[in-house]
């Protein structure tokens, strides 16, 4: 049975697989130093205009996000996130396990406000017992947000604005940056993320790779030694070609343009498709994560006909429900779901 | 000048300074196994009704919360505090520091309700995707809160049964737990705690004492090799009878009892000194923290008489206060602060 | 130019590639549920003769050492280890990272000796001081070890019977077991090993995976809630398929076997090549790793015509090198280093 | 009966206990911010001749350890000390509980010579694989060591150049530093240890106070907001007055030279009695502790006299004993163990 229930279903594009036959017995060495990835890093730098940038490439986002924040924080730190941010809610605690508090700020559709941010900080700055709470030391954004929504430049600007007069890092979790870049109307490009964040992630395993995470540190700003907190985390590859040439096949010749363009265009294919068939969706969200609201007794039904997930209860009779395309989605997929739909 | 700002301003009830003077050169072991620690834990064993308790001494409160938390969680697992919890606001991320993530419900004046815990809980166990989340593995609470509140016997007992119902500790942090037992009106007893309770402390040095708090697990039921893992987290007093020869006092002649109704007695003496003056309170403390809401223009004129907290704003023109007694208060501290008032 | 400097230069075998062309764009649920993985799982259990395995595929070694070791033990345990171990020597400190201690033994040519255990351990328990200590809680061997020998089955036997005496697990970590399983003359084998050992890995990594290692609790004894104690080290893959896969195809009619004989071969003519031209060895490894002792004034020159790792000195005028052969490892290599031999 | 088996039998000199009594309704701000310990501050830089030493004060030696070595080391440091210093051996894995690993060198008679450093930094520096290693970031040294030894000036001196030559910060355990500075001979004083060490900490538990260690960064270089890190590590006092208050009374009228002195006194005394008893030692002591060597077959008659401690086994037919002084040590104790070792 088809299914949308998220975008690491499918294995990774075909470019990759090739690469990999082509490359398998050229003997390279291990953690990170082949010359695959020594390519993609050089490929990611001209994407992102950020000619300094330190990249490393992990294997998984959880492990990334806790990488980061517990290496770039000083241990008294902690991080500020949308309450509904990946790294507070569906990473078994992974950055407490490293010893940092997640400060929440009310989510606005997966998003944080440079506002609250503000306020918090303030707030924080002028407790007389603050020396005794967790002090913020760094903004975790989540782009595309786990509700599949955005932020614009402008509102990357005003929180890059508040982390850096505050001297906190600004942080963003790139797992679905592929699609995010590629929805319509979006100012976000890759420079701009290079120009305003600390540190951010370019994800793989939801965009075409096999697995594998591209971590950018754009002002050549890693923390020390960053290798040996790399394997102290567990973290090293040890094949690092396997990640790297994955990047550096994604890099090339505009492949991961292409595949993120897509997923965006079969999300547009699947909104429509449910819009046509009458359907209200949660928020309006412009990347490949889309939450189509069902009646309940619609849900069993379909369920037997297309796999999705359920993302939550809606009011009484309705429930939210999570369809996510991708990379490999088909328009044979979406006319299997148009009709399931027509069934119903 | 006086000051009401905390309930550990001074050092000790003089029956400890004697008790001090009295044992002083009488050479004992380390690490607990000293004669005052022994006859302090029979002393609380009785007082508990728990007579297979398991009884440590240990310095701070902070301490004793980051090691029971840690030591009876198990790695995966979290605890439920109320959002105005001391280990969620005031412990610089001392929880999360040893890797647990503090789970956090609304605070009801300080309290968490039963029914609270139960949605959570549910909402827990019927998400997909519990197993990448926190567990709830044990739920803290203050008695009497940070706000001077005081769950009831009924409240805790509904509490003890959902924690037992879903596998969870109860945990009370006692820090003015001799307070809150000499609390007017209330139905909590120290051997209902110890009925109750997975695993709580009665505090000594906001009661009394010079240092510590007395940590019980009421049905023998501490984690294997405590010893061993309180001197891993740095807790271990090499001598032990500091604090037992202090909680041996506290726990002979009903000492513990009379301080803290004595600082009860100041307590209400304070209300009704303020609301003699006219003014009323943030809300209705029964225990040695009391919240009075001044104007914000006296603020300054009253801290040049006595010393005092602001806890924060209440409205644009007036600011929550604290306003703490203790053992140690005196009736013309009191007197004082009447004058002061009605200088104002 | 040819390098023997490890077993990890080159891709995977072309049956995995084979393999993941083939299922490439199957749909496959995440995290480890996927269907290749579930038939892997089934065919390791059957290779181990342990029908009642938990297996869990992770990232690579030293993630996995630091899963098994954290999660395995309390918090108060350490882990026994030779001198020379993985753990106590190349892992940047991931084991102490996550809080326990190596307590080290002395290293037999890279083994520990069941009679040296014994003592460490009766020592520790007729100790008066041992609450302050940290406490034996596994011992941790390589199979095959750091410098390439391997345990006998009786040696084996004898560690499991005194850690089992005394409590301990027995970790056996097999990122070479492919080639420890095929040396001429051991008496170890997979039921072995799942007889004896409470938890091991077999490492795909370093024989002929592009990443991944198969941990096996052979009696149904994972640590509760392993998948969440995975996802919070970091080192849960989302696309589980990918190494589920590797292992299927490994497992598969007989490669694992065939590949690690494949490096055994290699590296029995890789000693021949060296005895005939006059070099001893450091010590007699029965597998895939090799220490050739080469005269201080050879290394340049032949490092100009293959690569190999320096291992240190040997005496003032001599120095251990180390040559690895692998799955990958062909005739014509090694017929390269026979002529670079010749030219010294 | 009269114990030898510690320094830390005792309650505290009886000027702290009038101190205590003196002062003890006296109000004063939490958490060090007490004018007791702003005074003991000042009285500590003056005996160090460090004008701008930062002071802190801890309740532990072990707590101390764990905080100095987690916040000064970066995560990836490890702390070189000799194989049987208190980090290594008796504090159950507090150091590596937090994240550390011990680097362990030879003994000599408790100490670490330069040499031995210099070989191991030099060692790790030189290793290809060392991004894949602990780095060594602090020297930990005892001062008396656990075996009473001393460092000369010279040793220190060499240990300090070698450290800052290579980056790594010197750390001296001062727990019994109050008899170290009073050895006959010795040339080491608090200036000179303030000068060459980066950080140290002079002992009161077993000098004559309750509880309690100061915590000196000499040159200003406490880790920044320390204050926050002591409370994240559960180790700050909310009545700091009751350590600084000791430390205060310690340091006033040389309070603390003449306790160490007494203990020196005693200690030669005790010495001059087994020696004149017949009895040789296991090794020199200039200090507080001493490690007679008595056959095995006294050991239980001698102990039903005078306790003692049992250090472990010399040859078959004797043990090496350890026998303890301190500030509190009497004439009338002395003459009771000499009775007792002319009736054995």
């Amino acid at each position: 049975m088809i299914s949308f229930e998220c975008d690491y279903l499918e294995g990774c594009h075909e470019e990759i697989l090739k690469a990999l036959q082509r490359t398998n017995l050229q003997q390279e060495p291990g953690y990170g130093a082949d010359s695959f990835s020594s390519s993609a890093r050089e490929k990611i730098r001209k994407a992102c205009q950020c000619p300094e940038a330190d990249i490393w490439f992990l294997n998984g986002g959880t492990q990334t996000n806790q990488l980061v924040i517990d290496t770039v924080l000083e241990s008294y730190e902690g991080v500020i996130a949308a309450e509904t941010g990946h790294v507070n809610v569906h990473e078994a605690g992974a950055i407490e396990f490293s010893g940092h508090k997640v400060l929440t700020l009310p989510s606005h559709e997966g998003k944080i406000s440079a506002g609250d941010v503000d306020t918090f900080v303030q707030s924080f700055l002028s407790d007389g017992t603050c020396s005794h709470m967790v002090f913020p030391g760094m903004v975790y954004i989540s782009h595309p947000t786990e509700y599949g929504t955005l932020y614009t430049a402008r509102e990357l600007r005003e929180l890059a604005e508040i982390c850096h007069r505050n001297h906190m890092a600004l942080y963003l979790d790139g797992a679905r940056l592929g699609y995010g870049l590629q929805a319509r109307d979006t100012d976000v490009t890759l420079p701009l993320i290079g120009e305003l964040c600390d540190v951010f992630y370019i994800g793989g395993t939801k965009a075409g790779a096999l697995c594998g995470e591209a971590l950018v540190f754009p002002k050549n700003n890693a923390p020390s030694h960053f290798l040996t907190r790399i394997k102290q985390h567990g973290a090293l590859c040890a094949k690092g070609r396997l990640i790297g040439l994955q990047f550096d096949t994604l890099f090339t010749d505009g492949l991961y343009t292409s595949l993120g363009r897509h997923g965006i265009e079969m999300a547009e294919q699947l909104k429509e498709i449910f819009r046509n068939a009458g359907y209200a969706f949660y928020l309006d969200s412009p990347t490949n994560q889309q939450f189509p609201i069902l009646e309940n007794c619609q849900l069993e039904k379909l369920a037997r006909q297309v796999k999705f997930e359920i993302w939550g209860p809606f009011d009484k009779t309705h429930s939210i429900t999570r369809f996510a395309t991708s990379w490999a989605t088909t328009p044979e997929a979406l006319a299997q779901l148009e009709n399931a739909l027509k069934s119903l």
